[in-house]
């Protein structure tokens, strides 16, 4: 038989850390929360803080390190942000310039890191009601879509909701409703449920980001707040420096999912 | 038969504006939510917004305005917080310098508004679901303590959790965490439910604000975060200026309560 190995998230960030393990987090730590990567210089932080304020389920800020901080103390108590993330992106002026295993080397005083809940959180917790996640079931990334839902703009950060689709059969939408309407901090309940043109999405099959998946016969297409909006209206304002984790390639934090759901 | 005259809350917010009603909120525009005021200038506001995204159960925020801005875009779309609030505070360094009906001439335009949710809102469901409400029963103010839970400090900020106890019957104490976890955005769920002494409190009889209240046989003291914790925080950080509410004189918003309540 062979021998699984399951890793803690400390593990798992002490690979990252190592630089041993620059792949998607995806499957890993199964149960913990992952989290999205935002870092700005302080001049934006205040705006950005309040863009997520004013758009909690795009947004959904898990935590928020003071200028110059890079350690985190809610998601982890030994967590180094410079250093625990498999992959980073490096945009100036909007434009992708980098893609680097660390940032230590160009860490400043100045900069402000945000940390955003994922929906990884509440795919699992649709799995075990068994209810369908069809990217998963497909083996393939969730379909991203530009929708026409405005965010709620705050100082120079302004745009367009990015939103996931999930095909869920007609007799488990509430279900689905309400299991994620737990996960306030991971984006929550739905924002659509039905008609994409109704939120100016012309074709399923043509997502923004990501890939198609199957949506059955008995099938409603069901429409979450996406954590890739807040990098979309970050790169929209065009900021001096901008720090992201790579898509896909999150932060792992020692927080259980439960510990971050609601009644 | 005497005519019963039910104000929306347009119309109370005109006639406060008209320098017309000066004394506290509590029980008008039933069903619509109610609003703590806090005004900083700008180069605290950074730091406040972070405090507040950190203790979200004392510092439920409603809605923030930018730096100049006196008019809400979400509780109200006609609200000027400079004129329709009854009655303002205005403190220096910490210390409480005066007392007053609109604050146009001392407005600047680098004031940044903060709005915070109220227990009212959360008082009247539990009204409703027949749950008793002592303080209100008893014709009082709502006993608060310093309780010795510790806030997460943000730059300047930093203090102890102000609580609300309200006396629950041991059978309804579920009923009661049920329904106030529903209203998030005012204090939500529970933070203490039982012994006083363990989150510092010596003598339930004793409160720190507000009035002592009867705690019968069978019941259990629930204690909720309180919207007074943001203005003690910021007292204690004793900022230039800081201009809020009066006591009990609130912002009346057009939102209901249910529009602000989840699942």
């Amino acid at each position: 038989m062979k021998k699984i190995q399951i890793f803690t998230p400390k593990e798992i960030r002490n690979l990252i850390r190592k630089g041993r393990w620059n792949r998607p987090t995806a499957g890993l730590a199964m149960g913990y929360a992952q989290a999205n990567l935002v870092i700005l210089p302080e001049k934006y932080a205040f705006d950005f803080l309040l863009f997520c304020q004013r758009n909690p389920k795009p947004c959904p800020l898990l935590e928020v390190l003071e200028a110059g901080e890079y350690r985190t103390k809610f998601l982890s108590l030994e967590a180094d942000i410079r250093t625990d993330i498999p992959l980073y992106n490096i945009y100036r002026k909007g434009q992708l310039k980098g893609t680097v295993k660390e940032i230590r080397n160009i860490w400043e005083n100045h900069f402000v890191t945000f940390l955003l809940g994922c929906s990884f959180s509440f795919e699992e917790a649709l799995i075990r009601s068994k209810i369908p996640v069809r990217h998963i079931e497909e083996k393939r990334n969730v379909p991203m879509y530009i929708s026409n839902i405005p965010c709620k703009p705050a100082g120079i950060f302004h745009g367009p909701m990015v939103v996931t689709m999930r095909p869920i059969p007609a007799d488990k939408v509430s279900r689905a409703v309400q299991i994620t309407s737990r996960y306030a901090m991971v984006h929550g309940a739905p924002v659509h449920v039905g008609d994409p043109l109704m939120i100016g999405i012309k074709d399923l099959r043509k997502p923004d980001f990501g890939d198609s998946v199957t949506v059955k016969r008995g099938e409603v297409p069901v429409f979450w707040a996406c954590g890739v909006t807040p990098q979309a209206v970050v790169m929209r304002a065009r900021p001096d420096l901008c720090i992201t984790h790579t898509p896909g390639h999150m932060f792992i934090s020692d927080l259980l999912n439960e510990e971050l759901a609601t009644l």
